[in-house]
């Protein structure tokens, strides 16, 4: 690359265009030869129903403690195909880029996707750049979009969950949000906060495989956190559900910080995280699935599903107490994914 | 609704985001019903390859005459899986919202969105909304990707022009870029330039019916113009492609602004346009199926196939010279998509 940032003509379509992604994007995201680069990718045929999920990620800032916006986008778009129960097949990345980010920026940003992708055994075969002038965007924005094929006929879905369900999270909570935030506001903690974002499908693979029918829900709590998604699927399967607050997992330091905030860590995002809901007789078998992963290692079960107040979520607090989960009115923690 | 723009609040996760999904772009774009909204949408199993394609459009301005940043958005995508022979199935929508975005204008071009879709017999099933603070976008972006379905055993690929093959475009050139250009730069002009965005998905089609292997390349000149798009196919199938000027269709309002800005048209963005490339027995018929489209009635053999010089492309002139065309080495045009 002859220029050391990113320039408008980058984007044009001509010749800068065509060498950023000769030199750079498409080596390091996918190596396919320029022979076989169409408007679209060809894949085979897949055998099974497909989910097909997007997300844009506007984190900021683009690098924090244990990641960076690349490996994020990916574990994301891996993560809401897993809790479809697919397995994920191949991923899209759309960059938007503002003029002016630094090319060695954006080259580790590219490299931590394609770990992350070969991580997660899923493939990069499309994408699109765009760039737009200074002060338009802020240094980059990266949407992934993902199709992955369902090959069992299980309905997991949010609307699945059912009275007696035992709900089952692969570890603490709030660590994404707190990391970011923590790393945006210059905060000096005792002990740093690191992401959790990571990539889920394996777990996944091995609860479907091995708890069949009995598990009922998946969901990964991102945007809005355990609470929020609790609320929604409580909200579309029409079931109460309770919280037990002295089993939820969390770190000291992001207690600690949230504490200092004013903010409640079961609101704060996470990005490894999943909720399963599992018949209860299976409740024991998925606490084992998670907890024998790298990523599953503190995993609990954190609360039960019952059928007296349809959408309603409740907290039991560590003093016996009981307390009701709304969804947050405002803004919590912008841009934080 | 209860506020008139778009606020921070509405991409938090919590309940404003809630209910920007509910009442606003789930209800426009999809109707999808709340019960059904997972992480990922599930689609029925497809019988052929897949085709998979991504763009985020960043045009500025969001509204230009005959269109906007919307259906802009569905035609591109739809059109990309189209070149790959696929049958457009289903489209995702990404969006990344400026703080304080008119929640009219965003209304507006969701319409439009679902309008494109329904003309182009596509799906839009899955969704992702992020806000942005004041000055951290512009107005609105959006990521579109689409899955189609490849229900033939052609191989239709940038690769694959072969010498003899004539070249067809179904209508004028430049339109797009330069009723963006025109609208965006306030120039006043005698006639109005207006976009040709359009969906090719339906001629498409035709061509495949009818053609069958006689159908090589299909590619649609966007960002770069007939001009790069004819010099990325030169590359990629290692031939020549000889241009004829006096064949190129177009607009009298497109020429005229483009010689008043020092533009060359072939190199200015098309949205509702297509480049096939056939063998030459099947031209004529090529020919007679994209005149009787609505998007085709001027469509012309524009150009042809040699052995002689691989990865170049030229230009016979009005005058008869022969002009050689290269892709352009800085910016031309920005954010026209």
């Amino acid at each position: 690359m002859k220029s050391d940032v990113i320039l408008l003509g980058h984007g044009s379509g001509g010749k800068l265009s065509h060498q950023l992604l000769d030199d750079l994007i498409v080596p390091i995201l996918s190596g396919i030869d320029q022979r076989d680069q169409n408007d679209a990718a060809v894949l085979a045929a897949q055998h099974g129903r497909l989910a097909f999920t997007t997300d844009s990620y506007v984190v900021d800032p683009i690098f924090f403690p244990g990641g960076n916006i690349g490996d994020l986008a990916i574990h994301g778009t891996v993560n809401d195909l897993a809790m479809a129960g697919a397995t994920p097949v191949a991923i899209s990345v759309g960059l938007i880029i503002e003029e002016g980010l630094a090319i060695s920026e954006l080259k580790k940003i590219l490299e931590s996707m394609r770990v992350a992708a070969g991580q997660a055994d899923v493939t990069i075969v499309t994408g699109d750049t765009k760039v737009v002038p200074r002060g338009k965007a802020d240094k980059l924005f990266i949407n992934t979009s993902g199709i992955g094929v369902i090959e069992h006929d299980l309905e997991i879905s949010g609307s699945n969950a059912q009275a007696g369900d035992k709900i089952l999270i692969n570890g603490t909570i709030g660590d994404h949000g707190m990391a970011v935030l923590a790393c945006r506001e210059g905060l000096e903690l005792e002990s740093a906060i690191v992401t959790d974002s990571a990539p889920l499908n394996g777990m996944v693979n091995e609860l479907i495989e091995e708890l069949g029918e009995q598990l009922h829900t998946l969901r990964d709590p991102t945007r809005g956190g355990v609470a929020t998604t609790l609320k929604e699927i409580a909200l579309q399967s029409q079931v109460e559900i309770t919280l037990s607050e002295t089993t939820l997992p969390i770190n000291p330091s992001v207690n600690g910080a949230c504490a200092i905030l004013g903010l409640d860590p079961l609101f704060v995002a996470n990005e490894g995280k999943l909720l399963a809901f599992v018949a209860e007789e299976a409740a024991d078998q998925a606490l084992a699935i998670l907890q024998r992963h790298l990523h599953g290692e503190q995993a609990a079960i954190i609360g039960e599903v019952t059928a007296t107040a349809p959408g309603k979520v409740r907290l039991k607090t560590a003093i016996g107490g009981l307390r009701a989960i709304e969804m947050l009115a405002g803004e919590h923690l912008p841009r934080i994914c």
